[in-house]
């Protein structure tokens, strides 16, 4: 195939590295899938014998020594994602790290340097501001055509809890609302984010409360410029995935998102009705794509990805805001950085 | 006419007076406009004449011993509006009072005294309860058809601010949001609301904020039963009138609302189009009409109406702790009754 | 009541008649319902008490000599309406009429020079051209906003097809397409209907074919401006009542009409859902009060309504063209007027 | 890349084939491209080289003797298709075949003849039915949840007609209806089309019909069951790529398609707006690329595609009564297979 493909490594064989595996292997103009990487015996090449992949390690980091391999893509539990960054920037590896990139400041900023230092392209997995609805807001607010933003609001609500029981605490600031809160900090550019003030519950299931797990949240957020912002996150939503957008400004309002799954309205003796999506993966399926293409092109071009280490980074700053505020039930205030 | 009947005197012959008054004069089934009462000299004679009604009063207490009225329609000012709900009262006229029936707590339980003394009804200006898309969702969630409430979002945007001079303070609070309380009031039925969170700015005129205008609000409202609910509002949505609620439960979302002005879609070189409203009183219109035919009906049958002096006061409850939590910048909770 | 009001006397206490006498009572500005009369004995008193109207009347020609009743509304079987136009202007009352004016041209000529000698208004009751929808979309093709027509739409879905059995033959062109013949004329304004080809048949209860009933038609329409047309009826949506209109010029394209019957969606495990409108006078219920209420004014005024006779002529042309196409099976030429 | 991967030849790299190519080469689950052969000097160099394929051929048949190739896309001028189909499949190779795959039923039937006896696969580009929207309509109507089809309706309308110099004459029935005839037949599974009429004419650019160019055109279709369908074609719709579908039936309507560009809505002064497609390969993307990963599926599987060589031969009947209809301005029987 064509020399300018950019050939990635896949670390992590799990649900969400499948799925950007099969994209690497078959829809991602300018990027091919070369290896895959989990130390769980059998997973890589289970995976990779599934996708046509000839190489599959076990050692993740004999991955990163491999001189075939340009770029990463890092699909690890999360908690590992920022030391990963630093030993694939340190390889001389690109790399694509699924969010959170970092759980601590500190974390993120050892990635960010990492990355500076190595000299490789570091994109983080905010998928929905690939979204071509997402992505036509953004560009209108960043353009001015909103005028001046006043209030946003940003949703997430997943279709379903099935056994919570491996769900790390505070994974609804850390793995669900991190996308709301890099969403609200572009529909806001060059405000600076100053105070939050966070409400969490175990509303869906109240049963497991007691072992830490949040599945619900609503989280208000104040910027410098005195726009308020709101983000919402839920785990159970029965209709379907639920991702959703909504800016005002002095010039207007912006809404992005949607919950159908496609463009069939159906009209009978009970009224109309719509389908809704029940993957996030179907939802927002173009934007996977277009995420891991961007990548291999910025790569490619020496361009700065869309998302950044920086907004890994600004994101987290937030979810480690809320967590305080939970635990104190009181606004708490961001430092400047 | 009809014997049956109901004649209501209105007290107020301002914008919201004028527009009661057309509606009691021409639209409403089950009751006529019998008297009109301000005391700006000369007010309630014209839109009297206009709307071809022989009585006009600029003695409000003249109207108030009119045998011939039955019931009184009150569009004054919104701080005397309790006096003139128990006057009205103690005068065994029934009461629709617009919103907030009352600014303090002591008044709203005056006011609900003097009715149930007097055996008169006693309805509030909720208009948005009477609109068919929020009654419904009202309904579905009463009948649990959405499951246990756990998210709720209220949002009020007007169409814009000419001359703001003369709004007094607090009115975001007091005037504007009380609607958007009383709808997540009832879109969790059963739960009391227990904590506050208010954040209040003015954005759309900064210049205006030393005179103590605040034209930006969000509001966080946390429940007895762990439901968590955001109420927004704004003083100038360039795009017109935007009044919608959504209510996420263990079995769904419900929606109600909507900003368009009719059912015409526009599409041209520019892209798809659609009209918004400029008025509240276009977007709700009927809405306006179903709550007076509502308290006709009451007086009538002796039912108690849809929007009681109760349920203003439940409002009013949040309002004035979401002003102490603006002040203080902290959480409030809220008294148990 | 204002002396201004117009007193209006109504001819039919049917289904269509004590709609229109529901909104004369209670709804519509400028407008008294006065009297009613129906030959059905007792219908008109029924009425008349329910609503609290002194006057009724089982001899309809009595009622035209009242003279306190200014004009009257015409809701009698569609085959009577031109002999009581006619009669009703003779007496030189104002006359709003239901649709179809008239079931043969000679009918309609007659009925329309006799308002003319008697000079009072004639008004047909084609109610969707005073729908906020199909009225935006009509006076936008009117400002030239869509370009030159060139291909349009009407649709008119009911909700049910209960007991058939007294449908008089071509009752779907007569009483249901001559609202879309209406529509598809102003969404051309200013060029002529040549041709029409029509097919119609028994889709629904074909059971009833023998009868002559058919429930189900199509027609396209070729207008001297190139401009083609496409008119679609249906007995039994079950869905609910189907209104829509959409016009596609050379700058673009318009849709009116709508068939959700509030503004409340509702997301489930089964979908996102709409409610829809069981009927005409629920989904068209704004319509039916200001096209009386544009009759009081236009009385009032002397302007010309904005549904006249000539409009009832048209149409009716188009819909006895139709006739002529579904039983010879070929496209039928319009005389030129 | 995978064993198990389909290499298909391009035949045609103009613009719709270069479309394809993309597709083959970037996007398509199970494909590959793996040559491009097209007569134009340069032609198939360019298109291999930017799309990273070794082999470009400007003899075509060349293409159909190599041995590495599993099968081809046909994407040559639609007077062509026939010929390559045949051609193709007497090479062995399995086909794809853009629409129309005949101009003439005696070539259709020799095309399907053809491929029946090499044993290829042969599918046709109706790209429309790999709609997400589209299948779930029709998925839904051979479920029988909309009852038996009744009415329905299919609209084509292109963004836009730069230099019609080069269209040849009924190219509005060939190129564009053929998809809507496909649609309706989909609409009503089971049921055979009796009779057509058709209006066709030069709106958009009235100076080019002498040249034969029609623009515009509206079908009607009576089907053996008595259900009546439309469709709709315009060559020039400024506000972008227009596509939709609508069958109603006993228990229902589905509705199909949509004009927006993406999932952002645009609230401003000047009311409410969303973007549009200006482009088929945008509005239909996914439905491109799903196609080709059928075509590639049945390859391997052996499974009859879901738009075959029959598909193509109905469609084809109708645009050539079609055709007959317009030149005698008369309804024309379709024979009886």
């Amino acid at each position: 195939m064509n020399k300018q493909t950019v050939r990635i490594g896949l670390i992590g064989a799990g649900r969400m590295g499948s799925f950007h595996a099969e994209n690497l292997a078959y829809r991602v103009p300018g990027a091919t899938l070369a290896a895959v990487a989990d130390p769980l015996p059998g997973a890589a090449e289970k995976l990779a014998s599934r996708l046509g992949v000839s190489k599959a390690y076990s050692d993740l980091q004999a991955l990163l020594q491999d001189p075939e391999i340009d770029a990463v893509a890092i699909a690890a539990p999360a908690r590992t994602h920022a030391e990963w960054v630093i030993a694939a920037a340190n390889a001389g590896k690109h790399v694509f790290c699924e969010k959170p990139m970092a759980v601590t400041l500190e974390e993120a900023d050892r990635a960010i340097a990492a990355a500076r230092q190595a000299g490789v392209v570091l994109q983080v997995g905010f998928n929905r501001r690939f979204d071509s609805g997402f992505a036509a807001a953004i560009e209108a607010v960043k353009a001015g055509e909103n005028g001046t933003t006043q209030l946003s609001r940003s949703v997430t609500r997943d279709p379903g809890l099935q056994d919570p029981a491996p769900i790390p605490q505070w994974t609804i600031f850390f793995e669900t609302l991190i996308h709301d809160f890099d969403t609200l900090l572009h529909f806001n550019p060059g405000a600076k984010p100053v105070e939050v003030y966070a409400l969490a519950d175990a509303l869906v299931r109240p049963d497991f409360k007691d072992r830490g797990l949040l599945d619900t949240a609503v989280v208000t957020l104040r910027f410098d410029n005195g726009a308020i912002a709101i983000a919402e996150a839920n785990f159970q939503a029965v209709y379907g995935y639920d991702v959703r957008g909504e800016v005002f400004g002095s010039k207007g309002m912006l809404q992005a998102g949607h919950i159908n799954a496609n463009h069939c309205v159906r009209y009978t003796a009970n009224g109309i009705a719509v389908d809704t999506s029940r993957l996030d993966s179907d939802l927002l399926r173009e934007a996977y794509v277009a995420e891991m293409a961007e990548f291999a092109r910025c790569i490619r071009s020496g361009e700065t990805p869309r998302a950044t280490g920086e907004d890994a980074r600004n994101a987290l700053a937030i979810a480690l805001a809320c967590i305080e505020s939970v635990q104190r039930n009181q606004p708490v205030k961001l430092e400047a950085r």
